[in-house]
């Protein structure tokens, strides 16, 4: 890229005025959606699961839903899981989260402080455990030990939304839509990469929104001057006039770093 | 069976002092919810379906659900299908069904009085199509022809739930939950058999509550006794004594019929 | 009464068209909605319970609640239950009426199918358990065993609705507004008799409503003719021109048995 | 009001401390709110309007409602909308309000990402549509062109909240309340300035809600202690001591202007 | 129609076997959801209203909505008044109908047992009463007298959709849909005969959605045998072979009666 | 304190980077849901209330609840009275605050800008009234004056959250969970100190969530380098190397103010 003379801007690090990164934040919600969705699938028996329905029915009990992390895919997790009929519990360290939770789904889902106490009671009780805990710039911690899932029950379902962060179980490696699930202890492990490329036609239209008002901008007045206005759009710059201009980049690669200010001014 | 000199008393006959056949009600049940499950899944592009998540992301718009039927399944099937965000339509003949749907879900359900008209003009709309026409006794109506088949969208799904009453569309066939679908038009067909079978564990407990009472009838009074008692239950039976109570099934079979009350006097 | 010569109709004998006993439904719908809030109040500490909020707070989870019968009492015990925040779950012999609840509750309620593995299951997690057993012209089986008793936390608390048919559970016996509690086993006892005095105002107002029709009638009519033209209010007779004709009455009493209709052509 | 020597405060300038025009807001909930209930009314034979009822009933279906802008007003059109049972499509610009949307009305309402394309094409559906666009301080754009309005149903309505700044379609002009509704090209524009003026009670409640803290600060302080005090009700002063103090009004006027701190020292 | 030899069936006398007249019931559903709408129209200054929105905004109240009676008429009218944020109080005489209120709504309609007494407070509290007491076959009671009308507040609404049946209030008299309110007392009456013309699309949906399968059946078998066959058409028969089979219009015209049944054997 | 050279930390200082105390929230929260279920039990005959059940039933109205306050305290107050079937009021002199509470109970909560009119003329009307008006670090303001009292309701109940900042009516003295209600004017005052010590259990869960951050700091890092990264612990840093380190409670001793940056560079 460097030699090619590009101007590389990375979705990953484009920025928004509200916090949060912008172009990722669609992708986040369509794995959110999409974990209870592929829960529901490897719980049933074809898919190794131990054969039980979300919802239930009158009579027959609901299945437990274990969410981790209550950020942008917990809470879509959440809504999906919920409309399936499941008992869903959300565990997160913020009690501001807990708090938005409780008041957004009107006290169906019950809120647990996070403690490596609770995930270890929690998942023996879970038929799905959706690991939506996602450190921003970071690797995903590993939450869900070896030892922990071997408490689980047979047939119980993992779905690791932080596969692309490296996974939050010490037993998740990254699967593909081909091959989605793999066996660990009894617990099917839902593992795959790019979870939105299933839906890629939603996947698209949500990202499109996303990225349309910096294709306008970028239309409208170049990159150039584009870059130079909106310090947003700027730091997702990566690589320009052959310059590095993502420290974080620049140092992984053991290259000389430029700010991007400097290009522009 | 005659020959065995069995008591044979079959699921699908015994009936109910509130009508319906309640042993079959709970499959009912179960293959409704499932049905947007299956759906959900097969309209993932790795199952060959158009790509999109029932419930969009905001910004992108849910998928449009039909449901054709609104009986047990389909009501079922309602529930879910609104839980996973999508938008559901509901063609029914009856009035009062259309009425059911709209109190029981608050107006979240389009309800469509059933016509032929109606059904060729919504099939080209939706991303999903759930067929729950359900003719008690009888096969179910052939409601989807092929010519509507061709008018529907790339890449569609239509889940069958009448598939062990002959399916509901020109194009159904039998398919089984380790091969479940197949693709005619470009529309995926979801036709599996005995769909309650994905979901075991729940289906036999949800079983198990319905054939509970009786089972408890038979081993505290003996079988006789509980025929003699129990009109719904001896509705059930079809043989006994070497003879076949059962109408339907000694007229299907060419064989003589006994009324079961002949034999409890 | 009989030697008073008086016309005397009794509340829990009037029937009504629709099935039930009008006159005590009433009742049934207080008692209820007061068994979650004399619940939640004997769960405090100064009351001897084990000091859990119903409905939890954000991050500390809600109470579970058991409702054992899902008639008129047990579903305006869950109705108040569920917004009170507690987690709540039915147990029901009639699918009938798990599905009721299922459909009536939006899935907000555990229903399960009532055995007496499921209650001594279920006893065990429960903060609050509601009796809420109501056979008609019986006594309430005595479901809560004392084996049972000794299973469930230590102040947890039973409100049993159906002590006035005797209680739901071995070890209920009637106590007052004024003394209403009682510890067995660790478990708090409230078994008020006539609970709905506790809310004199709303129940007044209650039973009149149900009770006007009728007196209007009276009033309307004179008694005699009252009786002779609504079989309802003549079902509410028991003694009249000296004569007992409630046969159940007469029975217990072993007395001779003059039917109502036999005084009214 | 300069040769007057009075104090002049208006309420379009005041502003607050959590952002926006906290004298403005009142006016747009009440318009908003207003705007289904105006265009159901316009969609009535006798109106003009293409005789749909919003709710439909069960089994006819409900009338497509089509909000262009997610703001006070729009969010307030769109509770009353669903209310009445119609099918609500909102159109915005901002992924932000399109999330707000998603998790206010849980679903309920189908988010569309705004642009020319989604208008031109949503326009052709809607039996309503209420323009919503509110740009702070600046003419509405206007979003449906002539051309697009050609493509509408006949009898269908649009309503113009906008209309205070010009409105957002190209033919909308101003109307009254006792003469509220013109025809263009079929379609029925309701364009009342002023709109909650309709509901004269209710509006003077909500601004007199919103104005008490400034008129009780003014009565406890005076008029120049509280202006020097408070900088949100400063930014609301226009004349002063015979002095624009208002820059835009200034400008328009070309007329000189004096910074309203240069009188409070 | 008797010299004519036409075979004449009245809409407002064909039957159904869940009760009711299954040919009116789709315009009580109409009117029930129109009274609102016309309601909050009347409520607006410009229509003699005293300026109240139904919804109110926060901070200002909302309206009080009154409806009498809480059959078909009555429950949309619930529905509708509800979403557009009106304070709902339903009064009816059967509390099997208050409970269905109760659970349909949530709570969140006050059901109140109407007596005299009970209507003569609340009129004097409400802004809009709806009178939908429906008395099948029989004049509508008048309920709303000239007294209590003189206690309403100026500028108040009353909306008598049992016009058709002679109105509910002693000062009801008919209007048209171009002049549809006049005021006595203040307040301000709409008593448009025939509602459901306002929204004519609408309602020829609905009409035609119930009177469908009447139609297949007659273009399937021919009037003749369709009447031999079906009672509840047969009972929308009033005249035929010129001969008149409906008792009460017989009755009312002092001409003969033939029984259906004698014309099909 | 001073003396002993402990280092001490108040709950009621530590502060939090979005505003607020956190480690009073969770007692607010408490406070608040116990509010409603306070009430109800001192609305009981026995505990000297009017007999009134906060959610009537069917036919039979229920209780008017009025909040004054819409902070933590009150929003909880109010979800849990909703629950329980109350008519809920907020009085807040916020319009942001009455404005989430129309969106967040989606308009089942009336919501009126709080004015000494309109107290005066609520608490008439109300069965029970919750204080939940809190002033951080002042004495709550006394809103409910000894006349307002005189024309409550007899029998109706007071319940003061913010008794522990003196109480916000004239006759509000602290009670105990033993003994925690008395009576003034024919209002039953409940004014418990602590009320979260009423359920033990639950607070210490919902404390220990709040503390528990500050505590595995505290351990990972010594007190003496937590208070130096951390503003917020440090906030709450009242004692250290025996001086005092917070300024109102110097002040209030008469003692003298370190900063405690001084003591940690």
């Amino acid at each position: 890229m460097i030699s090619s003379g590009s101007v590389c801007i990375a979705y990953e690090t484009v920025t928004a005025s509200s916090g949060g990164l912008p172009l990722l934040t669609p992708m986040s919600e369509v794995a959110g959606r999409l974990a209870p969705q592929v829960g529901a699938h490897a719980l049933e028996k074809e898919a190794g699961g131990r054969g039980v329905l979300l919802g239930g029915v009158p009579g027959a009990p609901a299945a437990d839903v274990l969410i981790i992390g209550g950020g942008v895919s917990g809470t879509n997790a959440a809504t999906i899981a919920l409309g399936m009929g499941a008992q869903v519990t959300l565990l997160d360290r913020s009690l501001e989260v807990l708090r938005r939770f409780a008041t957004q789904f009107d006290g169906r889902v019950r809120t647990i402080f996070s403690t490596r106490a609770a995930i270890t009671d929690l998942v023996t009780k879970a038929d799905l455990v959706i690991g939506a805990v996602l450190v921003p710039g970071a690797s995903a911690p590993k939450l869900i030990t070896r030892t922990m899932l071997k408490t689980m029950k047979q047939g119980s379902v993992f779905v690791d939304i932080a596969i692309d962060q490296g996974g939050c179980a010490e037993t998740s490696r990254p699967t593909t839509h081909s091959n989605p699930t793999f066996v660990v202890d009894g617990v099917v492990h839902y593992c795959v990469a790019n979870m939105p490329g299933a839906v890629a036609r939603t996947s698209t239209f949500a990202l499109n929104n996303a990225t349309l008002p910096f294709i306008l901008q970028l239309a409208d007045k170049g990159w150039r001057q584009s870059l130079r206005d909106d310090i947003h759009l700027r730091n997702g710059l990566n690589v320009c006039d052959g310059k590095i201009t993502c420290k974080p980049v620049a140092e992984a690669h053991g290259l000389g770093f430029t700010p991007a200010e400097s290009l522009f001014d």
